[in-house]
């Protein structure tokens, strides 16, 4: 299992045409799609631009998005899924910190697109209304999987009864965006993922309940 | 005491020019004062634009900067200072942590220019180059005196033998970034400071070495 803690978007899927009139579905792809385009080439987003490259009018696409900030949170969502529920019996520490370092395959945080990551902390940087509409129609909602399942571990009595989940999340989170934001490595590098696995162990350590002796 | 983690700079000092041939000193100051301009402006950064703005040469530029990368690197950095050594005896875990989420004054991490830390991220996130170069030659170097505390703290069988000290920091870091870069959070915002002390309780945990019972 592979779970996505690093929130980077994969490619989106190419938008195919039918004849006739589109469907709203077709419309809102048409749209997204677009605004993805604008995204990977670096290119300022605005209303016409999206209206003048994918056709629709100004008016759908107001309908759809009110704002530019949510069309721009939607559009990097594209081809994102909620990652999968984590299963919690078993190995609580392996289906978790296994998880996200992707087994021992090596394939776990591959895969994504890295420079839509980029934008993505761009836009992010550049927008703080962005970034926080992002975060909470997106990001935030991806957590929950292993919040839950952090959670499952305390009532089980295997991690600490008075631990901030969300704290945890951070901490665990934080040092896959260290590796990307800050020291510019690609998190499928074995050294990178040598130095997650270490901390991710200090950090469940942290967790862990005490046994009593 | 004061740590900094995440890397922020500090409002620039403002040059002032004296009368007739300008010093060295003020000619390196000028161009990475007008650097800083571009920056905090959100302009791009060419070297005619320096030049320009500057007054200074583009032999005398490129002489001290033989790259754009080298010359924003050091530019991002004008005004911080290497964090001064933490104290090793006493206690150690107040020492980092508490140095690090700045005491109970609460004015630990704030003072920094918040739009400057969003500036470099951006400017990072466009080119990795930039990225590396500011990593090796600012970033890690400002990490030396924790990771040589936490090492003193192997030392003297307070935390664990076995810690792999590099990746501890990107832990502890990686929890202030986390709420900077993808929240979207205020690290002064008693919320945050709060979530951050949580997780920083449960790393400091993990690397702790267990007494003997």
């Amino acid at each position: 299992m592979t779970t996505t803690l690093v929130d980077v978007a994969t490619p989106a899927r190419t938008v195919r045409r039918r004849p006739g009139r589109p469907r709203n579905e077709e419309i809102d792809s048409q749209i997204l799609q677009v605004t993805l385009e604008l995204i990977d080439q670096g290119a300022e987003i605005t209303a016409s631009r999206v209206v003048e490259r994918s056709g629709v009018s100004k008016a759908a696409l107001y309908r759809r998005w009110p704002s530019l900030t949510t069309l721009i949170a939607a559009a990097l969502d594209v081809g994102r899924e909620m990652p999968p529920a984590v299963p919690i019996d078993g190995n609580l520490r392996e289906s978790i910190i296994g998880g996200l370092l992707g087994g021992s395959d090596g394939a776990g945080l591959g895969g994504y697109s890295e420079a839509r990551f980029r934008q993505r902390i761009r836009l992010a940087m550049a927008d703080r209304e962005l970034q926080k509409a992002y975060w909470k129609s997106h990001v935030s909602r991806r957590r929950a999987p292993i919040e839950a399942a952090l959670r499952a571990g305390i009532e089980k009595g295997e991690l600490r009864a008075d631990l901030d989940v969300e704290a945890c999340f951070d901490l665990i989170a934080g040092v896959f965006y260290y590796q990307l934001v800050v020291r510019g490595d690609r998190v499928e590098d074995p050294k990178t993922r040598a130095r997650c696995r270490a901390a991710l162990d200090v950090a469940w350590r942290g967790m862990e309940a005490r046994p009593t002796v």
